[in-house]
């Protein structure tokens, strides 16, 4: 199959890698300031005739960044995305990560069938697992003692609250996780952790070391952060504007990080393997492979 | 509250101690023959009145046992259904495990809600742990050789093959799960087990020591069981019919074992305890408590 | 290389199974009656030729079976170690486990090269993961409960202490371990277990749902039990006579198993390839193969 | 007890907190430049005075850091343990780490007690841990992606490497580990993991995406290191010069890091408060506390 993938950060370069090592003809475009050299038999093609004559093409993840732009930091000039669904032939399948309104309209406009890898729940599996990995990465940096024997906690039980709360133990860490539905509360006991209502969180926030968030609404306000230890790391892992007053944080003297996007910048490799891999199912579902 | 439980087996007796403990007054039927004392707080009475004046009304999971009959094995005498029913005060709340039809027209026609608490997420979730370790009991007395190093195949991916899967890598198995799901062989890789295809599950069927199967579906027909090593043990848990071939497993001379009802088996206490917190959640979330 | 088992249990066909695979030439005697049959390759021979022309010969772990007598429990008539050695041609290399004094002289007199493969460490490693299995599976039997979420104490922090902890906690079981030692104490705590100097541990004793001792010292007398609790199971993994005042235990109601020798019984294959694995060991190490 | 701590790094501040918790009197010197302010309790002293009164005076791990110097980074002016010895009364007990054969003769010259708690095994398995997050934290920023499913070597199976590895498989690693020792080797398999003579490494090199070295001897000589794949990530835990030959490894391109002194750079507070307890492990021993 020929695949055309346009703009995107170092996980793209790992896509199309992985999709020559299926056995696929690449070309891209967007990608010319690589820092790692695109393996030989990738091409890389101007935008305007990038996508001829291609079978499908691979936008990034997220397709948009900011303002109608594509995301396309390894090339230094700013495309929009109309100018990218221009040069794509009316009809050729176009994969793509977190598409809104306004690129569903633009796919609409140009005749191009769109489909969001970003909602595929395999991927989103596969991302949990770099995410929850670069958060203990930064936890580890950022305290001045061992995980090993801290107290966490894990605010939401979700694909990455699971896998993060699961790496922890495995590192010998004392991991409380934070939930509302009855069997989330059954699984963390079940899974060997201590379980708390989110609602009843309140009153055991000074005992951590750290705390971990994955919820995306403010479920860390002034009066939470309040409680906890001075010396508590925060890590909000939440898409924007995430779920800690950050404000209220730095006031109160609190290290509290924002971590966004931790796939693609701690595991581009295995992350742009993840999306070649997502590439490949839905190409299969939906018969064009 | 006042809280009658009528039948069942030893889980009935530890979900009453439980509740007892939360602070609630119990009364039992058709408990008469436990091997296992009854605390003192509860008291034993004839079915005929068990249930007058009581809060709510607690039967077994599962609460039917072949042709409208309770489920009710301490118990000498046989008991229906229909005399259980008639013996509730009509708009008491019951609580009631696995309600089949017959059971449903039985609570409408005597004017009592009912609710299956079988169907609830957060017990099965809790009964998947004592399900695992039960199966982990049978093939450690089944198979000459340890568990740890062994090679076992989990067929399905849902609650009960989840945990089982992690507690037999715990124990240091060597670990391959079957799926159909995109989301699910993720998450199997994602846990550092082997994942496969159901579909393809064929090829690899040589390499186990003990096969453990979770699918109420025919997974294993004799064309799959004769690609079995003859010393390989086959651990079925799902419920009846199973879903191996037993006849031709017979014919081939394997050893499987059609587990079923682990949970109230191999560990009632655990079971019981489960069984009362999801009552007490039931009526928490009715507003009943 | 040709070698003779003489005796032992399951264990000892698995090890001749093995050594077979292995491409050596295997006689037997005194394995008659083995519920197994013997792979055709095996010969079996009366013990007076069987060692005749061996490169070596391998005795039973345990050697001996009360007064002078071989462990031989697949064969009918009870055979003396005296018959054993005199059957053995002078100077052929002898292996056996756990050789008392008397085992030592009678090689001596017969001018044999006796190796103790009990003492090998290697093997004991091996043995302590049967022997960790075989404690929980009786474990599993003898509770109402799960063991995961269960409370343990495991007395005594050596080779099987460690195996036996590491797998209740990948079972989900909350562990304590007793110890004397700083470095045991310090490894305890850094695998996530609770640790307690063996001293001290009157103080929780009444917290455990179930205890296993490891301890080949009276570590539970009556003082002891008595802080337990009455449905609380006591699991002695020491050799005879354990270190449980099994009588105390009885006088008050509680169930104490004394368990030895699980690898033979739980697991014999694992067991026995262990054997073969360091029959091969000290072969090597010694220069015969 | 009165317990002066004179130089150090962080982990001196650490152990000094620790020290006070345990209601012990505080003083040291040669810490003023802390970015860390020292709690109220601790007085900061000038070297002359600071040991007198003092029931034992604690010296940093290591004791030295080049030509006689004391290792004192938090101070501004070079400090001779000379001078340090000089100003300590004669008898004080002395608690050092990792003491050369200078610093044992100046304390002999000084008549002081030296006891040098670097060589306690308990610190040792304490500074394991750290030893192996700080690894893994800085594996996980050299490598581009994720550990978890990631190929490992770990070099040497003592008390790092052990820790390393288990952290490792914690994480959903695939983890080998080369050992010399027959019972090493089945304490590797016994625990789930690849095990690999050392000996035979040469042949399995290729497979790795990163090789952590633990063993203080010449392991990776060019002739091992080219047969690594071009991006796989060494990380030497071995003390100077290591087991790497880092300008082999320059010269192949490889990226080889030479991580030392990790627990006091990772995580000063752990390895802090393990000093302070090993310090009163061997006061109370010594029958001083």
């Amino acid at each position: 199959m020929k695949i055309t993938v346009i703009g995107g950060d170092l996980r793209q370069i790992y896509a199309a890698e992985t999709l020559v090592s299926a056995g696929h003809s690449l070309a891209t475009a967007c990608l010319d300031g690589s820092p790692q050299p695109l393996p030989k038999p990738i091409l890389a093609r101007p935008l305007a005739t990038a996508a001829l004559g291609a079978d499908c093409v691979l936008l990034p993840f997220p397709v948009e960044s900011g303002e109608g732009k594509l995301h396309a930091p390894l090339t230094a000039k700013p495309i929009t995305l109309a100018e990218v669904f221009a040069a794509i032939p009316p009809q050729t399948p176009v994969l793509a990560g977190k598409c809104g309104p306004q690129v569903r309209a633009l796919a609409d406009e140009h005749r191009l069938t769109l489909f969001d890898y970003g909602q595929r729940e395999d991927l989103q599996v596969k991302n949990a697992i770099p995410s929850a990995e670069g958060a203990i990465g930064i936890a580890m940096e950022a305290l001045p003692r061992t995980l090993h024997g801290a107290h966490a906690l894990v605010i939401g039980c979700g694909r990455i609250g699971k896998v993060l709360a699961r790496m922890l133990v495995g590192l010998g860490c004392a991991v409380t996780v934070s939930a509302r539905k009855a069997a989330d509360l059954a699984w963390i006991v079940g899974n060997g952790m201590d379980a708390v209502q989110t609602a009843f969180v309140d009153s055991c926030l000074g005992s951590f070391d750290v705390v971990f968030n994955t919820v995306p609404a403010m479920v860390l306000p002034g009066s939470r952060l309040e409680r906890l230890r001075p010396d508590c790391v925060v890590i909000d892992l939440a898409s924007r504007p995430g779920g800690t007053d950050f404000a209220a944080a730095a006031e109160l003297g609190l290290n509290a990080i924002h971590a966004l996007g931790l796939p693609g910048k701690v595991a581009p490799k295995s992350a742009g393997i993840a999306v070649a891999e997502t590439v490949l199912a839905i190409l299969t579902e939906q018969g064009l492979l």
